[in-house]
């Protein structure tokens, strides 16, 4: 993975995937870093799109820096599927050959990943990003964009338990995480949720009215919480009708949906984002290419990409059933 | 209106309807403001049905200091239509006299004060306040909770406004209001919503499509941002489909639901439910009952409270329109 | 005031004074309020002083839309005593001239309305728009600002509160408001404060003291806090020595200072800020000049310059009283 | 350090030293996990003096699930030296003894621990969670209080930075954390503060107002924040008025103080306030005692309370002087 040092003297940035808070920050923390390093800093708009068609652009530290607090990408985000092509990714490296530009930095996901070895193998020196809510990226205990996400949740988790208790309701509440529960879980933890589903867990009907009916009709809580992964059901509005109809306790569903996605990014989410940033560029100063950055055991951490994308997903079940048993009644 | 000075020694509390953030506040305000006019404050729990049934205890001042700051109400209110029966709200009567408290302020909406004037014409004295998200109540201009739920629903917009920047999307917001479009507007102008559309302007599907086709399709705007009130549409989820499919461009639908009711006050509801509560306090020591308080023209007010209750809605159809063009490139 | 409808084709805005929350947000509105009137917006950089050096330059809707909820103001502020000659006057409406601008929107306090009066009277179209966090501009109720502000105090007292609370200590904490309560009242009202102090008020030491050893440790409430407006003792950290010694009741003094500047503006700031703005284009394109707008008793009003600089100002001394009677423990 | 299992059926929590935000999630937790093993949890007011008078209640789970979300510690804390005396701690133990309660799990920072290490030593089974917002817990990379009060930091620079920005300014920002740099390096890094100053890189005054000189008036750069920990200068005012006079920027200091210590926990705060406290109790009923539980490299960690004290802190020079590099302009 070693190539020559300082080979390099002008990094490219994009962002590709959902967008996330946190990839202005890191975005920012590059473009300084890079300067820092004696390296050009460009942008290129659009995610993989803009770098096939070209648009990439020198970057203004001005503009930069009035982004660090700032949510989404404000070079955009895009899908392209049609950088599975190889003719496209020449593309992709003959408009960076173009501007003489000879390394690229990817904030993204898995997908964004994959893209970011392809340009690896064919000469780009190529850095990937954790950049996501989902938290869904094995190589990294903590991705660009979860700790917001988190924050955005467990915020209008406290409200919707406010209005839950002041009626004595049963809420249940979808949180983003595509297929991994970490926004379930963790939000679930701190708002003392009494029961966290996920797709590791995903309960039949019949008990969760069992768990309802119990806490609210026998032990007279003034309110349940129930927080719910995306696409482990098809239509939370059924469920919450029929925990309505079997416990008498008037039930709701909200589902928080796109608002996890922004807002100002908080500050540990800045401080992880900046960290890995200037670990990239010191990577690519240092001649490395294909990795892929991770926070691991809180520490900074490079494994190839392949190797990043290797790595087994974390299990939840244990902790799930620990505090449910500790966030319901007894 | 007017009844003899000082009759009353015990004044009790209950919040009704729709738990609203500053219904905390308020009652903390009417708390203090009894002891400082050398009355023994009471709270009645689970609004019109706890009265009914007795649940009415003394208030501790570190109690309510605590909820000052806290959303929703923590007295708790419930639905009871029956209280519409003359021989329940006798009872309720009954209730109050065992306890020898002449008066009752009401912290709710429409149908609470309804309550309130029914127990004023059989001898307690009664003072309503306006407290509802939704802002609903036309004797007053701003009700407690709106200011809150108008926050809320502002920074959730923000958020969602970073990701549909960041992928080129119009995204639909649904937001509560009942009938009532002031959510709606506010937000929708604070925001720089692209459209705003509330009962009043409820549009034609084509017509929408329209609007998000010219801003992104013609004028290549990076995001449309369009706010509904709750109740227009039955299923914003088939229209934004339909959008999509019409115009290709990216959208999605998010509904706030829940989390618009709940959450830590602002200063600003805090200051206006501490004022309204201390008016109330002031009339009932005044001999007053039968009252509704409102905030109008920037001053409080107080109204008998069927003449509250017959006070027109604005409109805001002007409004609307005048910000759809403010807010739609040209 | 009236002059030939229509006259004119460029508008341009500055910001001057201290900055405010909200300002952006008007500057955005402005921008698009101007081109729905088909007129031409430019911005000022650097106040009064970019005004006379001709930084005037064609707004970017992309770029005012970005700021709609960003606190300061994008195109900065500055002090220029040297707007008070003539000649330096006369150089401005040159340069406005130059770029055939016949209008100027101006954001700020009333050194700003000055200015703007200035140059109302050589011939530029001018329109105030109150803009400061103090809220002491009298021909308004509410100033830009002052809503965000008032917000930012309140959550940090609300922090300063449990930190109080937690230690039984009495805290004293600063705010802005130039030589205006309203900060102090709003905020102090809001949170419960047990006192509050501001330049109607200005107690003696002892005439404190008395109140904290009465709260603390006669009726051993859980803890104090007093808001002080600013310029009202010289020296915080001597009062608090001073109660703490008196009392022997742990005590300390927050300075909030420039914190109570910046952030994100409420959505009701915006709201404000947007149909002030709006309304400033709409009487520019009535042929008004001179004017400064206002909201008066939840209305938009304007009001020639010179009578706006000489409303009296609101007292809130009766307020303040009553405050510290319902806020202090019997 | 192992106990016979078992052995214990009724565990007390207290809260000492300076309170955190995230010790109320932390009680709750701890309450929770205790009834979810079968223990019975009591709540000491008022930190090790509460202790040593006996003020022991059981818990209410009503009363601990409302204060989930709330700053500061609402069974108090407060200073009491007298505990180092053998004859007071024996006291303590009688107390604890007379309740038939065999465990204490102790919230606070080092000087709690040496508490819970001497009651560990007669008998009491004690277990040692960090809770302070200074970080200055060796043992574990991150107390509670510490993510929380990072994030009203960040809040309120961000603020800053906005009114710095608009006025070409200087602001000089005292962050808390009395000898140790954490709030100060983290809030520097996530804000992209130009100097970053703590014990560890105390620089002479003319040092600073040479990097303000290059910024500001060489570079042209639109603001400089610096964050400095306090008791690192005796006098900022002093130090922003020579900078101003030397350089002729508009330079102030703003000491955040108080306001750092309370507030709505953040979500993180509360998933690792949970996490360390369902393992204190899961640790107790193992028959563990005098342990001190971290959280190092992302794991959960117990280690013996003398043996935690002893553990270095970390060093942050290089960090600081590589952001410096970063955030100034070149």
């Amino acid at each position: 993975m070693i190539m020559e040092k300082n080979a390099i003297k002008r990094v490219a940035i994009l962002t590709s995937g959902g967008d996330a808070p946190g990839m202005n920050s890191s975005i920012r923390a590059i473009v300084k870093a890079a300067r820092w390093k004696g390296l050009e800093p460009y942008l290129v708009y659009e995610g993989y799109k803009g770098l096939v068609e070209g648009d990439i652009r020198p970057a203004s530290d001005i503009e930069v820096d009035r982004y660090i607090n700032q949510g989404g990408t404000f070079i955009y985000s895009a899908r392209f599927p049609e950088f599975k092509e190889e003719k496209v990714r020449l593309k992709a490296k003959e408009q960076l050959d173009k501007k003489q530009i000879q390394a690229l930095i990817v904030i993204g996901g898995d997908g964004s990943y994959h893209g970011a070895q392809l340009l690896h193998t064919i000469g780009i020196k190529t850095i990937g990003l954790p950049g996501t809510i989902d938290n869904d990226i094995s190589s990294s205990d903590y991705t660009i964009g979860f700790f917001t996400a988190l924050e955005s949740i467990v915020s209008n988790i406290d409200r919707i338990r406010d209005t839950a208790r002041s009626h004595h309701r049963c809420i249940l509440v979808e949180v983003m995480g595509r297929y991994a529960g970490d926004l379930a879980v963790y939000s679930g933890i701190a708002t003392g949720a009494e029961l966290i589903i996920t797709a590791e867990n995903k309960m039949a009907i019949e008990d969760i009215v069992k768990v309802v009916d119990h806490q609210m009709n026998k032990l007279k809580k003034d309110s349940v919480i129930i927080i719910v992964t995306e696409h482990v059901y098809e239509n939370l509005k059924e469920i919450a009708q029929k925990i309505q109809t079997e416990t008498n306790v008037d039930t709701r569903e909200s589902i928080l949906g796109h608002l996890q996605r922004g807002g100002t990014p908080t500050g540990m989410e800045r401080y992880v984002a900046a960290q890995m940033s200037t670990y990239a560029i010191e990577l690519l100063c240092d001649g490395q290419s294909g990795l892929a950055i991770g926070l691991v055991n809180n520490k900074l951490q490079a494994l190839p990409i392949l190797e990043a994308l290797a790595q087994p997903r974390p299990k939840y079940i244990e902790l799930i059933n620990k505090y449910a048993k500790i966030n319901q009644e007894k």
